[in-house]
């Protein structure tokens, strides 16, 4: 089998080297990022019940994750939720299956609901399960057609059975960099030390030439924020933080702004309860937010599909996706002189999965590199992604892969 | 002011004494009383709440909780839940309030569905909140008017809006007195003992002439039987206490069965995972099952009032039920003579609650007491109880007294 | 076979003569009734949907409908719905079926759907479907076992597989009838007549001696009523069609009053957009209303057992509650002498439903007329009841009987 | 006013001229497109409704519509719906506004749900509302702003409260102008003659060089389709008219496959009740599918901004995208010359919407056009189009522009 892998140059300019660039990251607690999230979850669990219950993982899709706002008010030294956020988690799962002529029934709606309870406490913990939020779930029985492609003891490349594509990029630009590195920090180290600040966490950087801005807005938590004062303190904190942060990253000038929409005058700030905006005003659903690699581009080709809460097994948007993104890393790690790679996959109907209609890998130089010079071995590390098609199945079954 | 109070002859024989005698009673884990029991709780969290937080009871009527089925997988040893049970709580409730030039933002969603996981964690104690059981909420505004009539310092008797009406009777038949005992005492001390034992006990009591034939149905919870021998074991011991409890009431003939819809051949048995039916295939809803006093009574006359959930203050549907059943009891523990007392309360509309068109106790005597040596005593016990009208309210929100 | 009826003397006063009866009929309209029409109806539905695709009549049991009210702005000459009424049919049934080795799938919810949507349009047609009130269903699997037992060719008399009870009674009184009438009358002839007169009508009627009083409560439609006077008016004629009406039942003293709730001063009034209180504040479900017989009648033994949705093939309850009507109207009709007579019957476990326990028919003759020369045709007709019990199957089945 | 408008050569081969080329469209009955039709036929609901009660949009965001699929049985010559599709509507709008010194009650949620219903049945014909599809609503209060920007009288340019973006494109290549001009075929005059042609319709066009491959899917409607020749000749007439079609815009090779997935020996094939994949197995929501041009472009940057629900006077986001898109095409129109125009537009935090932070033109001309002899004309028209901003809101209010 030869893969019919194209390498050739990018007829445009590396986005680093672009006049204007955007960039976006939703944080873990925005409304859009929960629905991802728990779809995400909920697949990797019911992928799970299937491999213990039946050894194979069976027909599911749970890409639907409905979020409509509660309602909230939050007050210096603790507030309260007065309505919760609903949850709905809607898709497609198997609930029963014969096997050695007995029928295993799946208990597919606990499990979903089980999953994005510890979602929910492990992410947004000020948010008290059931009361707070009530999660509900709409899972229908899928069309029928089991689809036992990935068990436990045989692996089998699923085929195509849809025209579908995904793309990924490597390397990530500074403001790319940057965006996620400031998220991923506050939500994370930061946090860690500052229980004032929530998971809801929304950074968007602008580029023009060689002056980034960076706005953050970061739901504040009111049980750790005594008052007004201690509140322009957190936002200063996170100020430098993330400025910090930023120029770690880069040379260029930065600029970073916090909760520019606060008005000290008027008493208006981002303070929440629970850490997420969601709590009062703010719905969310999957597929909305970020792509595969945790960033919206608009200066990229991106795909629409939402890639959470998809059947890692079988489906090939998801898997496209999450392994152009992944080719295009290993490439860029691999192989100097690469400026900007965007790593192309088109499937075809009616073959294996690992040997797609085309996988392109369009490439913008170093100033001192061919394309030609590398092509043979590009070739060789998206073949060897190609292969190993099955591996993002399994690293998305054990969560070891983001999808948002 | 003098309050209409009739004592007057019952025309009938003592249920006692009559030659047929049906009672039942559904116990705290069966479908219709896990529905009053929220319902109840959600009330009593309501009342506390407008108290603390206005210094009065606002307007609100939470009489409405529907509970759908789920679906489970019962195994000797530990099964599982495999759809959940679906519980909805409807009602009215005030949501905000004007107090001292400000808007007071009241939590009654929140307040509701803490209430109901509090009393679904403490009853039924098997059923995982949130995976096993989804709670949701429909709480509507009322109709804006505004009913402050019971607060911290000042208490007025509320006006009777309607014509309504309620019923109590003292003292218990034996046949009444063992059904109620065996549920409490198979929920109470024997479940302390006997963890296989689940909350959804019913027990229906059945007397002709001297004998008493009385049937439990009681959900055995898997996770601690074994097998089928330990099944029969702990139905049998269920058997022997229920028994020994309804002997220990009278000296009649006493038949006790247990389960008796099971049928050991085909393996069928009343196992379920987390001690009520509800887990599979039994709805439920408020105002179906048991009355104010605990027991369906049909050779009483009974009030169609749903008496859980109802705002204590106002409802007099619900205080009259509470009211008339306690005033009963009062006057037959202190008055001799008394085998069978009938009271009832009817409203008179736009007068104060405690100030009814009538108050009607119909006495059978014993056969050396006439009704008119008693008349004046008795009087004098039921004009108390209405002048305490309120009493019943405190003991409401207080959860003192029972409403199912 | 000879079955188990008795006849005896009630060992009380006929209704009729006691001192005090009170007497409630909830109208069509009435959030309570809408369910209980609504899971009738989609029980009846139900029921056909079985014969028609596979010849009888399978599991089932739909006795639960929730309603939960919506908001309305009313207006003189027409107002307008904000929020619709909510309403989840809640319920078992079986979805699927092998027959001839085929599998047959069954529209339940579909079915019952269409079901509570042709009763809305028919019962409430001011309530625009699916804008105005919005209805959702939850039929679960029922627990397997099905229950084949009443087919268009062969009918069988299913066993009693639970102690269940039912009562009824004959004749009515004469509170009972007018209240009964007045109802049937408004929401009949008159409506027909009179636009403005919506189906929520509530009749409650209290005799003291041989003084009737009847309140009346009736949702007028804002669109055909254009002020203050025409509601005024409307009022007035309502009170004069129910006062004649009422005295074409009974020559005691009768006093109509109608919504007398209403202050005219503080411009409150009944007023309402689509004929039912459903649509502002007033919550509803099934079994909360009336019963069987159509009235709730404190004075007289009832059954708390729901007759509207339960499955009329097996459902033992449902079936006593109709049939004890039904025979102690036939008894009264075909047996002169009777004054008060109430039927009940117990079922007996592992029994088929025609062969009950006992048949209990107590009896209040007039004063000339003694049980005993009365026996043997009220045994006999009991007994041709019971004998012809799959006929109320049927007329359930058919909509020729009323369950509430 | 100066606004920034800057006008450059683009970076990269035209999309015309670049190797491949991938276009889908989701047709109107499509999941996620029923979910985007509703919620902006929603949104124009409520901005009519605001405009004809208090004279100006008040504040809304209904930009978030869950559907989960039903479950059907469809048959040659007509099967059915077995379990309704499920759709929630999810948003934000203001309920009441204080004008004139009276409280005006805003009949959001029955607007809502009136608007959906007019949509399906206009769009989905078969599909009955009501029975085969349920449709809720949960419309939260707003965060209490209103915003009142948007007058019969006065219209006032809204400011900008958030980075946003908008990118636009013009003129379709030729696979694109196909994919679109398909499915607005088949789903328009093709589907007015050939009734069993159903409204979900998707098509994918690829392009390698200069061969076009499109790929159609077709839900047929059973009740029109006798058995598997019809459905043959069906999918064969719709094959020949796509064709006929797709070569009347192209020279290139042109290649099209109706329903692919089917399966003649299996006897699947793409046979529906209602003509949408949603009645079985296939959810949708909001933002999920097409772009504001009715495109999904991976050769192109797109938007992650859900277009469709957003308000249209406030929400720079949805704005944005129309105007970059109606600009990009005004261009085009105008000025010769131009072969791919690419129009960004970036708002610019407390400025007026009419003044973006930057409106960004990058062209590839034609081989014989500079970009530098149309500049001046190109920075004319969008200046046009920027002070025009208000128009975007009105055309999307009247319904004269589409959203995906």
């Amino acid at each position: 089998m030869t893969r019919n892998i194209q390498v050739s140059e990018l007829d445009r300019r590396a986005v680093e080297d672009q006049q204007v660039e955007i960039v976006e990251r939703k944080g873990l607690g925005h409304p859009d990022s929960i629905c991802d999230g728990i779809a995400e979850d909920v697949s990797r669990a019911l992928s799970q019940l299937y491999l213990d219950r039946v050894g194979k993982v069976l027909h599911y899709n749970t890409d639907e994750t409905q979020l409509a706002a509660g309602r909230a008010a939050p007050a210096y030294g603790g507030g309260e939720v007065i309505e919760p956020i609903y949850i709905l988690i809607v898709g497609r799962a198997t609930k029963s299956y014969e096997q050695d002529g007995r029928t295993v029934e799946l208990p597919v709606d606990s499990t979903a609901l089980a999953a994005a309870r510890a979602y929910l406490e492990e992410q947004i913990p000020e948010l008290e399960y059931g009361t707070d939020v009530v999660v509900d779930v709409r899972l229908g029985e899928g069309s029928g057609d089991l689809q036992d492609v990935f068990g436990e003891e045989e692996v089998q490349v699923p085929m195509a059975n849809d025209t579908s594509y995904g793309v990924g990029h490597a390397p990530l630009t500074e403001t790319e960099t940057i965006v996620r590195e400031i998220e991923r920090g506050i939500n994370g180290k930061y946090a860690a030390e500052h229980p004032e600040v929530g998971p809801d966490v929304k950074v968007m950087g602008k580029r023009e030439g060689d002056r980034i801005d960076v706005t953050v807005a970061v739901a504040m938590i009111d049980a750790y924020i005594a008052d007004l004062e201690a509140y322009k303190a957190a936002v200063s904190n996170v100020q430098e933080y993330a400025t910090e942060l930023a120029r770690s990253y880069t040379d260029r000038e930065v600029n970073v702004e916090v909760n520019t929409a606060d008005d000290y005058d008027a008493g208006s700030v981002y303070l929440t309860v629970t850490g997420t905006s969601a709590e009062q005003g703010d719905d969310g659903s999957v597929g909305r937010g970020n792509r595969a690699n945790g960033l919206i581009t608009p200066n990229r080709p991106m795909s629409m599909e939402a890639t959470s809460g998809k059947n890692p097994v079988n489906h090939i948007g998801k898997i496209y996706n999450l392994l152009s993104t992944a080719a295009a890393e290993d490439v860029v790690e691999q192989v100097d002189g690469i400026r900007d790679l965007q790593m192309r996959l088109l499937s075809q109907i009616g073959r294996p999965i690992d040997e797609p209609h085309v996988a392109d890998a369009q490439i913008v130089t170093e100033a001192d590199v061919d394309v030609a010079d590398i092509e043979a071995e590009v070739t060789e590390i998206v073949d060897g992604n190609l292969a190993n098609v099955t591996g993002i199945t399994r690293e998305a079954i054990e969560g070891e892969i983001s999808t948002f």
